[in-house]
């Protein structure tokens, strides 16, 4: 009976709903900013820009407790560029993140579009710019960003360290190996200090290459300041072959942080394509939920490298940019 | 006054809204799972699916008490890939179901995208896989699915006998008859005991040639075992003149239950395309709205018959297919 | 230690959310009618359009107190077509509105995709029906709609008055003059009289050719029935050069109201294309949130010109039509 009403109820065909005990969280960021972009040889421009910090979004999430400490989780978050009303990553109704799965103490087994663990360890500890803003380390640094048809199995935290294993299905007939990819962490917190491994492996569409990513990241709490400092490498696909080197800090106080960093990419390859950013950021809380920010970051490139300064939605137009705007959280 | 607050809070000029009352429920499912099919020429596949059970989604819905026994209800309800972020069915941002309508005595009117009652028979009384898994009845049976622009009256129940009617407008200039589609059903319930007769017409885009389909469903639930059988006769578009048959039980114990459908294609035109495909399935009910599932079917076509295996959101690949995954109602 | 629970939350990575506090409200609009064009060379058509009277949509808005006065507020507006379950505004997923600002004492700052101040003009003053139904004004009235990367500031009502004023950058690189838009208002009110003078400028793709158009709108609600006036005047792009007259009453009665208005078009070209339009509305209020509508509206056209009649959401197809349906505020 139970069964055959919620049923009735998932259908759509009551509002009496068995499902009353609902317990969905409506979320998310609004973040607009005016951004400068200088450098680009088509000219300065200037834009109101979604997500210059964090990507514009509304988000919905919740839990289900399954006893003995298990619970269910899932969530399904959408990226708005709301300068014009589209959506982002590409016009993907649900681009952020899409997943649900189990978690509980042997660990988290989530199922979706999800990002992988290099870049979450990329934002969360290597980058004070948390890959936003001008000075988003992704305007130098590899960004594998999300996985589709990805399983992510996260350990539990036993001593401080934590991992995370993951696998995204290529989905192509006949060819498991095609356009899949894999990745992982190795991550180890002890009061101030966050040091963090991570790699990617994507396969490209007949599965005859692959690009290799490893991210050493640390970051070390000292209260007045926070200090950032990363070391990746990136090879293949192709003879694509780079360093990145990232050093940062975060300093914070009262109602304010700055934000800081410095990114260097060395090109291993022939063209020795290298090329350097330096971005500076301030950010004030007005409050618990609503924060204004601005940053400048300039990259200079060597060698012919052609590298440009994006933000935390847009890939950017030039070599330089300024960011002047206000986030809220919802 | 009160009228000007509410057109003021509408357009979104006040959050301290007229419109506190609001009622709107937000719910959807979360189904993730593996699949592996087989038996395609370009060889297996193995993915990580999005509603492989239940279409994946997220949903707003609310009624409206009008006294008299009067309510007006609506729902918005947006289907997705959650192994893309994409929108499902084909993209549309609201796929699933979108109407609004008037119920009460007299029964109900709903206008917008829609089920067809075709659809809705096939889903609640015929298929014990709820036209979901590997096993799904629409791998080989007719499925109108939805249909825009429809207007659907549903009567009162009256003695266990409940009735539909739907139209959906072609809105082809000067052509009336064009694209549209019209349907019902007759369905009495009594007890352990559900029959329901239904149909749907779809005209072609010029308004020249008609499908016709017919489905006969009942299932009888002796409680520890639910029997389903159905029978449906497809004609046209073309020559298309098909006859396809059901039988499958439910058998649920404990937290879990069991899925069999047997379902035979006979192709009454001279290729004599049949076909017919057996599945299987299990459920546990990890908790109230958390469930783990398992599925297989198998389709074995005659005389260059091209059936193949999907589920609830992918139309497969293959003449057969296995399942294996997690669905969260919230 | 908030700081960072905070951002795990907004990550996705709990639902023990940091931010229970949100105040996301839900809300939205779900209208269907059956409408019917006339006048057409394709012939007459008749549908179930979605937005018949206001747009169907579904929004997020919130606010948050900043203290002395301040707060920030932030609106994420999805328009949806319910009939075809497709996203309104070519698509956009929330093309109706998304803007964050900021709003207090000194008046408020919106930034993102926005009304324009001269279509809230005649949304909210000049026109009866609200630029729904039939009888819309926009049919023959120029409207600029929603305009992208806009920064909106708003005074505060001091003595009645109150001022917008509105800047829409173009974001073509080394050409700040093209794609930009502007635009304003100058409004009072005193009890019944509302009067509002509003102006849009929008440059083209190039920077070299701009349309320019001003609204002068004004109402006064005599109780027994409300009077709209307005004159508007089109010029450029190119040749275009109009003027736009509309009068119209709004009679509002026990839970009923009726709507009527008649707009000039005059063609101050050589070509003289004129047209004036009639149009005629009655609305029931269910209930407080749920409403019946049905409207009228013909257009007659001069020396060729080719008005056709619309609703809230559909451009229309003839000269003709009609409406009736239902509206329902969630």
């Amino acid at each position: 009976m139970k069964k055959s009403a919620l049923l009735f109820a998932i259908l759509g065909g009551s509002a009496q709903a068995a499902l009353a005990q609902s317990s969905t969280t409506v979320y998310g960021v609004a973040d607009m900013g005016l951004v400068v972009e200088n450098g680009s040889a088509a000219g300065s421009i200037t834009k109101l820009t979604s997500g210059v910090g964090y990507g514009s979004r509304v988000g919905f999430r919740g839990t289900e407790d399954l006893g003995d400490g298990m619970s269910t989780k899932y969530v399904l978050e959408a990226g708005i560029l709301m300068d014009s009303g589209a959506s982002a990553q590409g016009g993907l109704a649900f681009g952020r993140q899409a997943y649900v799965g189990l978690t509980g103490s042997p660990g988290s087994v989530t199922l979706g579009r999800q990002y992988t663990p290099y870049y979450w360890t990329l934002l969360t500890v290597a980058d004070p710019f948390v890959t936003g803003y001008a000075g988003t380390a992704t305007n130098l640094m590899a960004n594998p960003g999300r996985a589709n048809n990805m399983a992510l199995y996260t350990t539990p935290t036993i001593g401080g360290v934590t991992g995370e294993l993951s696998y995204s299905f290529g989905e192509v007939a006949g060819n498991i190996t095609a356009s899949r990819a894999s990745g992982g962490s190795l991550g180890y917190v002890n009061g101030p200090l966050v040091i963090k491994f991570s790699f990617n492996n994507a396969t490209n569409a007949t599965g005859t290459d692959n690009a290799k990513n490893l991210l050493l990241a640390s970051a070390y709490n000292f209260g007045p300041v926070k200090l950032h400092a990363a070391y990746a490498q990136n090879k293949g696909l192709g003879t694509t072959n780079t360093q990145d080197g990232l050093i940062g800090v975060t300093v914070p106080f009262g109602a304010s942080r700055i934000l800081a960093s410095y990114v260097a990419k060395n090109d291993k390859s022939g063209a020795n394509r290298d090329a350097h950013q330096f971005g500076l950021g301030y950010i004030y809380n007005l409050s618990k939920r609503t924060e204004l920010y601005t940053a400048y970051a300039h990259i200079s490139n060597k060698n012919g490298a052609t590298y440009i300064v994006g933000n935390g939605t847009e890939l950017g137009s030039g070599n330089s940019a300024f960011n002047l705007g206000m986030r809220h959280f919802f």
